[in-house]
C-alpha cells in the first residue's frame, strides 16, 4: 500500500523526471535506490537478470529490453565496469538515446571519455560524464561526492533530478574528459595508499601488531597527509621543491627499511620498490637533497 | 641577554638533566633546538662540522670529540641516517655509554633494533629505542608523535626529559623492535601514499588540472582513509573480506585506468603497476568478488 506522500510523488511526475539506471553492479544499485528515494520514477536494467529484485520491491521499474529501459525515461544514467562495457551496451541503442541525455558515472580514463561524448554528439545525445568519487554507502546521502563535466546547458537542465544522488556535486567545465582527469588522478592517491595499508597490515601482522591495534596509529598517519598534500601542490606549482625538513635521501633510506623488514618476513614489496626505484632516479641525477615533491617533475618530464 | 625565565632554568640544571645529542641532520637540529627550549644544557656532535651554528647561538655546547659529547650527559640521544651510521658512530664508544641511557630515534628495521639492544645490554648500556612519526617541524609542538620500546625502567626514567620533544609519547612494550614495527608499517602507507600523490600531481598536470586545485579534491581522499582503515582493519582481523561495496574486480578496472591514463601522457606508472599485479594475483585465485583487504591474507601467505 502507497503512504500518502509516496501517493503525492506519483501523481507528480512532472516534478521528478523518470529516470533509467543502465548497470545494477552494487554502484547502479545505489544510484537507483536513491532516485527511487527522491521520488523520481527509476527504470532499471542490468545485461545479467537477478539484481534487481530489492529495488523492484521499492517501486523500480524492470524494463525487458535495454531500448525499453531507454525509451522510458528522459534521463540515462549509464553506470558500469568501463567504457568498453558502455560502448557494447549502447552503441547499438544509439538511436534509442537520441535527445535523450546520457549521464555515464562509469569510470574510465579521460581521453575515452572524450571519445564517448565525440560519439553522442554524433548522434544528438546530450552528454554528460561523471566521476563517484565516494563509495556506495554515501550514495543518497549527504557524504556523496560526484564531478561532473561536458556542456554547461545539459549540466544545468540534469541538476535537480542528478540532485537525489545527493551530497556534493562540482561541475567541472565543458571537455568531458575533465571528470574523469580528476578521477584517474584521485583514484592515483586512492588506490596507491590502499595498496601501501593493505601491505602495512600484513607487515604489522609479522610483526605481531594486530589490525586494530596498528589502524589506530595509521588513522595518525592519513591525518597529517591533507597538510602534506597542500604544500606539496604549492611547491609544485613554484617549481621549488625544498628538502631541508625532509628530503629525497631520507625517503630512500626509510624505504629500504621498509623493503628490508618485508623481506626478513619473506613478504614481496613490489609497490615500495617500484617507489624506490623512482626515487633512485632522483638521487642519480643528484637531488637527493631536494624534497619528496621533486619527483612529479621528473614523472612530467617523461610525459614531454 | 637572558631573561627571567631563562635565568632560573640557568640555574637549576638539577631538574633539567643534560642531553648529548649525536647527528645534527634536519631531525637531529630539530631535537636539540627542543632540548634547549626545555631548559636542558644540550651537547651536540655531528660527523660532519659546521651544523651546529645555530644551535650553539641558541646555547647548545658543540662537543670537540665524539666521546667528549657521550661523557657530558646521563642521557644521549642519537638520530642519524640509519643504523649502520649508529653502529659506526657508538660502536667504538660502548664504553663511554656504559651506565648511560642511549635513546635511539633513529629508523631503521624491527630486527635491527633489536640487535641494537643487543648490543647495549652487552656493554651495560640502557637502551631505549624510539620512532619519530612526525616531521621535524612538529618538535618541541603538541603535534609530535613519538613511540618508544625497551625495558620500562628506561623508558619511565627517561620520560620527563624526553617530554622535550612534545606531543604524544607512546611506550609499546619491552620489546626494543616495536617502536620500529610501528615505524616502518606505519612508514609503508606513508610513502606509498606520498608516491601515489606525486605521481597524481603529475597526471593532473599532464591533464591541465594545477596542483594546488587538485590538492583541494585530493584532500578529500585523505579525508575518507581513516574509515577505511578501521574498517578494513576489522575485515582483517576477521578473516571476512565482503565486496559488496566495492571489490577486487572493480580495483582493478581501476587500476587499469590510471595506468592506461597514465600511458597516454607517455608518464611511467611503476607504482600502480606493481600494486595492480598483485590484485591481479587475487583475480587469478578466483577472488575478484572479495574486497581489497583480501589482499593482506595472499601477502602474509608468502610470508609463512
Amino acid at each position: 500500500m502507497m503512504n500518502k506522500e509516496q501517493a503525492q510523488i506519483r501523481m507528480n511526475p512532472e516534478d521528478r523526471p523518470p529516470v533509467t539506471v543502465v548497470g545494477l553492479g552494487p554502484m547502479g544499485r545505489a544510484l537507483a535506490g536513491a532516485f527511487l528515494r527522491g521520488g523520481h520514477p527509476v527504470t532499471v536494467w542490468n545485461r545479467t537478470a537477478g539484481k534487481a529484485g530489492e529495488l523492484v520491491a521499492q517501486g523500480a521499474f524492470l524494463a525487458d529490453s535495454l531500448t525499453a529501459a531507454i525509451s522510458a525515461s528522459p534521463l540515462v544514467i549509464v553506470c558500469v565496469l568501463d567504457y568498453h562495457v558502455v560502448r557494447t551496451l549502447l552503441g547499438p541503442e544509439a538511436q534509442a538515446l537520441g535527445g535523450r541525455t546520457l549521464v555515464n558515472l562509469t569510470a574510465d580514463t579521460p581521453s575515452r571519455s572524450r571519445e564517448m561524448a565525440a560519439w553522442a554528439a554524433g548522434y544528438g545525445i546530450d552528454y554528460l560524464d561523471g566521476a563517484i568519487m565516494t563509495p556506495t554507502p554515501t550514495i543518497g546521502s549527504p557524504a556523496a561526492v560526484v564531478l561532473y563535466s561536458g556542456p554547461e546547458a545539459v549540466y544545468e537542465a540534469s541538476r535537480p533530478a542528478l540532485a537525489a544522488i545527493g551530497g556534493s556535486a562540482s561541475y567541472l567545465g565543458t571537455d568531458p574528459g575533465r571528470a574523469a582527469a580528476y578521477d584517474v588522478a584521485l583514484l592515483d592517491v586512492f588506490w596507491t595508499a590502499m595498496s601501501g595499508y593493505t601491505h602495512a597490515l600484513a607487515l604489522a601482522r609479522a610483526e605481531r601488531i594486530a589490525p586494530r591495534e596498528f589502524a589506530a596509529y595509521a588513522k595518525g598517519i592519513a591525518a597529517i597527509l591533507p597538510d602534506i598534500m597542500e604544500y606539496m601542490a604549492a611547491f609544485v606549482e613554484e617549481g621549488h621543491h625544498p628538502g631541508d625538513a625532509s628530503n629525497l635521501n631520507s625517503a630512500a633510506a626509510g624505504m629500504d627499511h621498509i623493503i628490508q623488514a618485508s623481506e626478513d618476513h619473506g613478504m614481496e614489496a613490489g609497490v615500495m620498490k617500484a617507489a624506490r626505484a623512482l626515487v633512485q632516479r632522483a638521487l642519480d641525477a643528484g637531488h637527493g637533497n631536494d624534497g619528496f615533491s621533486w619527483l612529479t617533475g621528473l614523472l612530467e618530464k617523461d610525459s614531454v
